[in-house]
């Protein structure tokens, strides 16, 4: 019995040596035409077309290779009592917040503004704003909001975390629930997605939430794409209420050639590059659950699949 | 007796206002023309021209206005046993910070390099870096050097300070001297210089200097302009060995329209606004110590003019 690589092939490669020197005991296939289908026990995946699943008779657990899992929940015939496990890499916590820390002190220290100023060669200064007025707040407060929130704290931005259940991290303030989101909203000059896409979260960014931030407001998206409603930031931001955004996710990746995400002046737009996982740990956690399944043991990183991250 | 302020006007007025605020029984004269010149006992200035200090035969203290006393000591006419004082500003310390955290946090993300991208319409991840390869040096380790390497050493960035004293501040590799020098720069991929303006510092960062930093290396300039010996390092970026370079002080302020720092795509320019101390803490320190010399009692943020800061 072994492992299924079925991954987009930049992954598969590095991820399938990754499997095989964390585990020699173990086979691993890269790709469903290389595998038994018989001894699939295990599938290491990012999103899963309708008919993958059905082919392993033998499948015991389904792991993402990704912290998120929202492409592997969708799969219409995901098995009821099937484990999806999930990857937590703190290196990529870190690296994602300092991707929104990148983008967050640009905007806030108007350096966008000033390479502006430096192309047309005029030299005019402005003060720097007072940290009072670069309330940050974090829209989910797991693995990554919770490492994105605790990097601000550390150097000190007032800064507030949502999610369902508070967590008491000392400097950030908890909100929870639909009055909590509000009243975040209301007091945040810099709004951090960091939410898994569930039904509950997808569409939440629109413009009945997003105009709830103060004039002047900054969006950063590193959750996903699904998570806003594009046109509606748009909008805000041409009308004034908002600053800009810095988007690193998208509904469809890469956008359209004529999403205005492109070349709107006020969006920085990233390639999903906020942070990879480390493919060492994508595969070392991955054995760890095999070998847990094997024996029966608790598995790691479970998702709770009625919660949908 | 009371306090003249001698100061470029964008600064005068409202440095004027925070002194009288600070301290109503204390004159305060804005501008030479309107100043009693045998009554003034101290002059809050950024630099003075020769002529400007004879004219006032009672003086004895000279405030900077500012954390950087270059400009003042450089008075031919200073008279040698004459007080100088500086401004020490914790939320400047951090502004500042902010700022080079901004300009290194964008560099070592490529996000310079993504925007050039976003602006073709091309999607194209690039691993994200390890930290172990951005390594931070900073020249001058004293209170905004300290925190700027406090705060990337907070962030999980592995950091290292030249002064001639060294700090033993936790996180932090000391370096000093010469030695010290090349030692720190051999193993730096960002540096920032925070040195204050000195006869040993100036033109510090040259060719000889800059190329013992590691190819791909970024330089931060929060100093002053005259530490740099600017062609250098632009034929240094140029040649490809340094990836490039973020000033925000120049010789000259602003720079010749010709300077290459403004159309250079390599090099963002900012017109010194890394931060600027407040107004009210400048008037403050400055009251306080008009008292204290009164008093006889010892200055506080008194600079060391032998050692040049
Ligand atoms: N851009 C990138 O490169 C990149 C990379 C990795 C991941 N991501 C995205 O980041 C997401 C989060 O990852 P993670 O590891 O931090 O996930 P996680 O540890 O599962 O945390 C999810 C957080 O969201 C909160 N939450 C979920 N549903 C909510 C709701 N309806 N209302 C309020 N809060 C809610 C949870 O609240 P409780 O704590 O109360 O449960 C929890 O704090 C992933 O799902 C993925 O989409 C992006
Ligand atoms: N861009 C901006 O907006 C901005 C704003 C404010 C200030 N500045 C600049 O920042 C400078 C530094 O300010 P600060 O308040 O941090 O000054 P500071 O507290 O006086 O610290 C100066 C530091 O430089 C070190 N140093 C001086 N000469 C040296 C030498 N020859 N070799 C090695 N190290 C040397 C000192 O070493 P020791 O600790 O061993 O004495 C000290 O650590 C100011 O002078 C000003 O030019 C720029």
């Amino acid at each position: 019995m072994g492992i299924l690589v079925h991954l987009p092939s930049f992954m598969a490669g590095p991820i399938t040596a990754a499997l095989r020197e964390a585990a020699p005991d173990i086979p691993v296939w890269n790709g469903r035409e290389n595998a038994p289908a018989h001894e699939v026990e295990a599938i290491m995946a990012w999103g899963l077309k309708p008919g993958v699943l059905p082919a392993f008779p033998n499948l015991r657990l389904v792991c993402a290779a990704a912290a998120g899992v929202d492409k592997l929940l969708a799969a219409p015939d995901l098995p009821a009592g099937m484990p999806v496990t999930r990857v937590v890499d703190p290196g990529q916590q870190t690296g994602i917040a300092h991707y929104v820390l990148a983008m967050a002190l640009r905007h806030a220290r108007r350096l966008g503004s000033y390479a502006e100023q430096q192309r047309r060669g005029e030299w005019k200064r402005h003060p720097a704003p007072d940290l009072s007025c670069c309330r940050v707040g974090v829209l989910g407060m797991g693995e990554i909001g919770s490492a994105v929130a605790r990097t601000f704290a550390a150097i000190g931005f007032p800064v507030a975390g949502w999610s369902r259940s508070g967590k008491g991290i000392p400097g950030v303030t908890d909100y929870t629930g639909d009055a909590g989101l509000s009243a975040m909203l209301a007091r945040t000059d810099i709004l951090v997605c960091t939410l898994p896409l569930t039904p509950q979260t997808q569409g939440l960014l629109n413009r009945q939430t997003l105009s709830q931030l103060p004039a002047g407001a900054f969006f950063i998206n590193v959750g996903r794409g699904e998570h806003l409603v594009e046109p509606d930031l748009v909008a805000l931001i041409d009308e004034g209420h908002l600053a800009g955004a810095a988007l690193d996710v998208f509904a469809k990746e890469p956008p359209e050639p004529g999403d205005p995400v492109w070349n709107h002046p006020r969006i920085e737009a990233t390639p999903h590059i906020a942070c990879d996982p480390s493919y060492e740990l994508v595969a070392r956690q991955c054995v760890e659950n095999v070998r847990r399944m094997r024996d029966g043991r608790e598995l790691m990183n479970l998702v709770d699949r009625a919660a949908g991250y």
